[in-house]
């Protein structure tokens, strides 16, 4: 058994950012271990209720805009914990399939997640902490939250 | 953010043993937190397959001797792993749902599990590590295997 070597949390800037991004922080400093703040930001497309858009074009966020936002809440994240030796990353993409693709780029062997259980939609449909468990070639470790 | 204080590995004595067993181990260190090894004895009656019984009563094992073969996996494991300060336990039950109420009865905080991916029948009925992952009031680390 190998020890880590770099840990990578997903955060969603939900209640479950802190909690996640502390257990890496603390996971990665007891093993040494190299550190990524990772959120993938997942586009949403306009609700279309009619024939007519509802959103005009010009009313958009600009998606360098938002990516750039992305980025200053994580550097806000690891200046609020303390965490200067994470590398911070955002991108565009999906969560449930993004964050194991990323987490491989980063080499990451141990991908932090929050976990809200089963509840409401998941029960159905599966949560990101479920397609990342499934995908995920490295070890997954499930912060519960709430 | 707490540190673990108890660390429960569910081992089923597959190929995922060491890897789950040894990573609990190394992270219960690490925390100075108090380890379980616990493993989950499924009961599995005899297929019948037509209308007489296949395996006659008198060839059934006994379950207070299986019970007694799986706690001697265990201590043999601690034993291998070098792990005396072990809590060990073997119990009758269905691993999908018991592993979670006994580490709930333990208080233990992290369960260490291995998770094999999606394959095969666990792409349709999912693992057990899925079941403990949605069902579980704490952490959970899926353990890659394979």
């Amino acid at each position: 058994m190998t020890h880590y070597r770099h840990v990578l949390a997903a955060v969603d800037f939900s209640e479950a950012t802190d909690p996640v991004a502390g257990r890496a922080l603390d996971l990665a400093r007891r093993y040494e271990a190299e550190l990524t703040f990772l959120h993938v930001l997942e586009y949403v497309p306009p609700l279309d209720l009619g024939y007519e858009p509802v959103v005009a074009p010009d009313w958009l966020p600009d998606e360098q805009e938002l990516l750039a936002a992305a980025r200053a809440r994580l550097e806000e994240l690891a200046g609020r914990l303390g965490a200067r030796e994470a590398h911070l990353r955002a991108e565009w993409g999906h969560p449930r399939s993004d964050v194991v693709r990323l987490a491989e780029e980063a080499g990451a062997d141990l991908i932090v997640i929050g976990s809200h259980g089963r509840r409401g939609l998941t029960r159905l449909l599966g949560s990101t902490a479920d397609a990342v468990l499934h995908s995920a070639r490295c070890d997954v470790l499930a912060v519960r939250i709430g």
